[in-house]
C-alpha cells in the first residue's frame, strides 16, 4: 500500500509508503492489550452496522474531546485501474472534489473549512479513501456531500485539463524530484511481475496525459456506489445517532447493478533473485534496500503475518533490534538499518530491509553486513528472550498511539476496505500473543529467500 | 517476438526464441541484394491486393518447385490477451483446430495429410498464423478450410478442458522443464516494467487453467477477422490465380463490426540497470545473458533498427565477429558467445548479448569480457572493415537463404502483420547500405546502455 496523499505535498511517496506501514504497524497495536492483561474492559465499544444498500458502517466511540472523524473508504484503487488507464483511480480522487450537480466546486471544502475542519483524501492499490475531522454537529453536514459526491459527481472537459497538470505536477515533485522514488518504481515493477502492484499508484507519465474525462465517468460509475464503500465514525458520537444519520445520507443511495469489478490477477510464484540499480546525480548517500515478496494478513496462512510484524520489530523495527545493533552500533557500517512488514494488503505484500553506508563503507558493506544478520536468524533462529521483549514493545506503544482518534479509523477503515472484520482487528492481540519463535523461524526461512527479493542499490552518478 | 510454436514439441520456447530471431534476420536477406549489385531483376516479383473486406493479400511466386505455402496471419497475439487472461490468444491457436460448423474437428488436418502436406501454427506477442504447405492444386481446398475457421468455429466445454491440459502440458515441457526459459519469463517481466510483452505468450500457469470457452470466443470474436488478417501464399502459382481464389473463399466473409481491439499499452521510460539470478539443479554450465530495450523496425527512426542489425552482426553474428573472436579465440573465457537484435516488433524490441564460461571460468569473467568488447566500441567505435565485412555477409547469405519458401513466406507475414509494406522489404537492403560507422556508433552509444539493461545470470544450484 503506497498512499498517494492528494492535497499534503511536503512528503515525497517513498517516505510516505514507509510512514504508512509504520502507522500500520503502530495502528494494529491502538487495540486493546490482549484480555489476559486488561479484560474485555480495554475493547473499544465497536459498532458495526450494514445498510440496505450494502455499504458498511463502523463507529468508534472515543469521547475525550468533541472531535469526529468521518472517513468513507471505497474498496477500490490503484490495482482496479484498467490497463494501460495507471493513475486512474488516484485522478478520480481528485476530481472527487469538482462538484455535483448539487453542489458547485470547491462548496464541501469551503464548508469544512469554514468550521476549522480537515480534510483530505487519499489512493492506494487498494482502496480509495476521504476524511473530515470536524466538531460533532457538523457530521450531518459532511455526510450530505461525501453521500452527495458518492452519486452525483459532475465532471466537464473543463475540469480535466487542468486538474491532469495538478497531477502532473504532483507526479513531477512526488516521484520524479526524488531518486528513491523513481527506483521505488522499477523496484515495483520487478517485485511484481504480474500483478497491477507493480504499477504506480500515480501512474506513468504518458497514460496519465492520456486520461478523459470518460475514464474518469467509467471509474467512478463502476466503484464508487454504497455496496463498495465503508463508512468509518470515530470520535465523540453514539453509534445509534451515527446509524440514523448515515441511513438518511447514504441509505437513500442505490446499490450499484451487477457485481463491483474486482482486481482478480495473481502473482506467479517468483523464481529469480532480481536487482535494480539506479545512478542519480542528486543522490549524496547511496542506500540499499530489500524486498521479499510475502503474505499479507488477508492472504498469508493463519499466524504468518503475526510471525511476520514480529520478524519486522526483531530484525528491524527499532534500536533494540538486530539491525541498528549490529550495523549501527556494533559494526558502525551504517546510519542507518531496519525493517518492515506492510501487513494489510489485498494481495502479496512486502516484507523490507533496507540500510545506508557510513563513511567510507559501501551499499555493498551494508548489503553484506545485513545479509550475515539474516543468516544468523535463518542458522540459530531468534530467541525467545527478543520475542517477549518485542512484543512486549509493541503492547506498550498501545498505550501511547492510543491518542489518535485518525489513526484509529484508519485502521479500521484499512482492514474492513480489505474484507477483514472487526474481530479480525479485536482478537490480533491475542494472535499476536501466540507467535512462537517456532513461527518465526519458520516464516523467516520459508519467505526471506534470495529467489523471492527484489535488492535495489541507489547510488551518486559518478 | 518469443513464438509458441503448437505442434512441434522437440526445442523449448527459449532456442526457438533465439532461432527465430536468426529466421527473421536471415529472412530480411532473402531479399535481392541491392539494386546496384543485381539490377531489378533480382527483385520477387511480389504482388499485394486488398479484398473488398480489408483482407490483405500477398503473392510470392517460387516456381522452382510445385510447392505452395499458405499462411493466413492474424495481428493479434499475446500482447492482446486480456490482463489477467494470459495466454490466451495462445490457446484458441489450438483450439482453431476443432472443427467448424461445415467441419468436424481434424478433417481440415486430416485433408492435408493426405495428400502429404504439412500444417502448423504459431503465437508470437505480435501476431498468430497458420500455415500449410501443399502441391498447388491443394490451394483451393485449404484456402475453403481456413476462410471456413475464420468464420465458423464451433467450441464446446467438451473440447476446453482436454485443450487446456494439452496447453499446460506444453507449458511444463517447454517452460517449466527449461532452466533457461524458467529464468527467461522473469527477465521478461523485467525488461517489460508495464508493457504486456512482459508476460509469457503461453501464459502463466494459473491463469491458463482459468481460461473458458466464452473467453477464447470473445479473443476469436474480437480478432479473427478479415480486416485484422494478412494472406501470405509463396510458391508455384500466378497472382491472378490466387486473388480469384482469395476472394471466392476469404472474399465471402464479411469484415468484423468497429475496430479491431489493439493493445495501445507503451513502456515507460527504462531508469534502472535490472538484474535477475536463477538457481536450478539441472543447470550444468551456467550462462549470462543481457538484453536492451531498443527500437524495433516499426518504432525506431529511420536507419535505426537497421544500425542496430548490423552492430548486433558486428558484434555477435558469427565466428568472425568481436565477441566470438575476443572471448573464445583470444581470451578462450567462452564456449559460446554471441549477440543478436530482434528487429521486427509492433513495440519496443530486445538487443541480445550472451555467453557460456569455458572451464574454471565464471558467468562473471564472461560478463567482464563482454563489458570490454562493449566498452571498446562505445570508446572507438567500428570500423569501416567490419561494417563492410558484416554487410556482404548478410548479402551472401541472401543467395544461401533464398531457397527456404517457408522463410520468404515468413518474413512477409511478419513485417505486413506489423503494419509494414513489401516496399519496406524491398527497400531494406538499400537501407541497409546506407548505413554508416557513425550511425553503428551512435546506437551503440544511445541504446546500450545499463539502464536500459536486463542482466541474467543462470546458475546451478550450489
Amino acid at each position: 500500500m503506497i498512499p498517494v496523499l492528494t492535497r499534503h505535498r511536503e512528503a515525497p511517496i517513498e517516505s510516505i509508503r514507509i510512514r504508512l506501514a509504520a502507522i500500520l504497524l503502530l495502528a494494529f497495536s491502538v487495540l486493546p492489550v490482549p484480555a489476559s492483561a486488561t479484560g474485555d474492559a480495554g475493547k473499544p465499544d465497536v459498532s458495526r452496522f450494514q445498510l440496505a444498500n450494502g455499504m458498511e458502517v463502523v463507529v468508534i466511540p472515543d469521547r475525550r474531546a468533541p472531535v469526529v472523524t468521518h472517513m468513507v473508504w471505497y474498496k477500490s484503487g490503484s490495482s482496479d485501474d484498467p490497463p494501460g488507464k495507471s493513475g486512474l483511480a488516484h485522478f478520480l480522487e481528485h476530481l472527487m472534489f469538482k462538484g455535483t450537480k448539487n453542489v458547485p466546486a470547491g462548496e464541501f471544502s469551503r464548508k469544512v473549512a469554514e468550521i476549522g475542519g480537515q480534510e483530505n483524501a487519499f489512493t492506494t492499490v487498494d482502496f480509495t479513501a476521504y476524511y473530515q475531522k470536524i466538531s460533532p454537529e457538523a457530521l450531518e453536514m459532511v455526510m450530505f456531500h461525501e453521500a452527495d459526491r458518492m452519486a452525483n459527481l459532475v465532471l466537464t472537459e473543463e475540469v480535466i485539463a487542468p486538474e491532469k497538470n495538478v497531477v502532473l505536477e504532483e507526479r513531477r515533485s512526488r516521484v520524479d524530484s526524488s531518486p528513491a522514488s523513481v527506483l521505488g518504481e522499477t523496484v515495483a515493477a520487478l517485485l511484481y511481475k504480474h500483478h497491477p502492484y507493480g504499477t504506480p499508484i500515480i501512474g506513468w507519465e504518458h497514460e496519465i496525459r492520456e486520461l478523459t474525462l470518460d475514464d474518469a465517468m467509467g471509474f467512478y460509475k463502476a466503484h464508487y456506489r454504497p455496496d463498495n464503500a465503508v463508512l468509518v465514525v470515530a470520535g465523540d458520537v453514539e453509534a445509534q445517532q451515527v446509524l440514523a444519520l448515515a441511513e438518511a445520507n447514504y441509505g437513500r443511495l442505490s446499490p450499484g447493478e451487477g457485481a463491483v469489478p474486482v482486481n482478480t490477477i495473481e502473482e506467479p510464484e517468483p523464481v529469480a533473485a532480481r536487482f535494480a540499480e539506479y545512478f542519480d546525480e542528486r543522490v549524496t548517500t547511496p542506500s540499499f534496500e530489500r524486498y521479499y515478496l510475502v503474505p499479507s494478513y488477508q492472504t498469508g496462512q493463519p499466524g504468518e503475518a503475526e510471525a511476520l510484524d514480529l520478524l519486522a520489530s526483531i530484525l528491524g523495527g527499532s534500536s533494540t533490534a538486530r539491525l541498528y545493533r549490529k550495523l549501527i552500533v556494533e559494526d558502525e557500517v551504517a546510519t542507518s538499518a531496519g525493517a518492515w512488514f506492510q501487513g494489510a494488503s489485498r494481495g502479496l505484500t512486502r516484507f523490507g530491509l533496507f540500510g545506508r553506508p557510513r563513511g567510507k563503507h559501501s551499499v555493498e558493506d551494508v548489503e553484506m553486513a545485513i545479509a550475515k544478520v539474516l543468516e544468523d536468524i535463518m542458522e540459530h533462529g531468534v530467541t525467545q528472550e527478543e520475542l517477549d521483549r518485542q512484543r512486549n514493545a509493541l503492547v506498550k506503544s498501545v498505550i501511547f498511539e492510543r491518542d489518535s482518534q485518525t489513526t484509529l479509523a484508519r485502521l479500521y477503515g484499512t482492514v474492513l476496505s480489505l474484507g477483514g472484520t472487526v474481530e479480525d482487528i479485536h482478537e490480533w492481540p491475542q494472535r499476536l500473543a501466540a507467535v512462537t519463535v517456532e513461527d518465526i523461524n519458520q516464516v523467516a526461512r520459508k519467505y526471506l529467500r534470495p529467489h523471492r527479493s527484489v535488492t535495489s542499490y541507489l547510488r551518486p552518478k559518478p
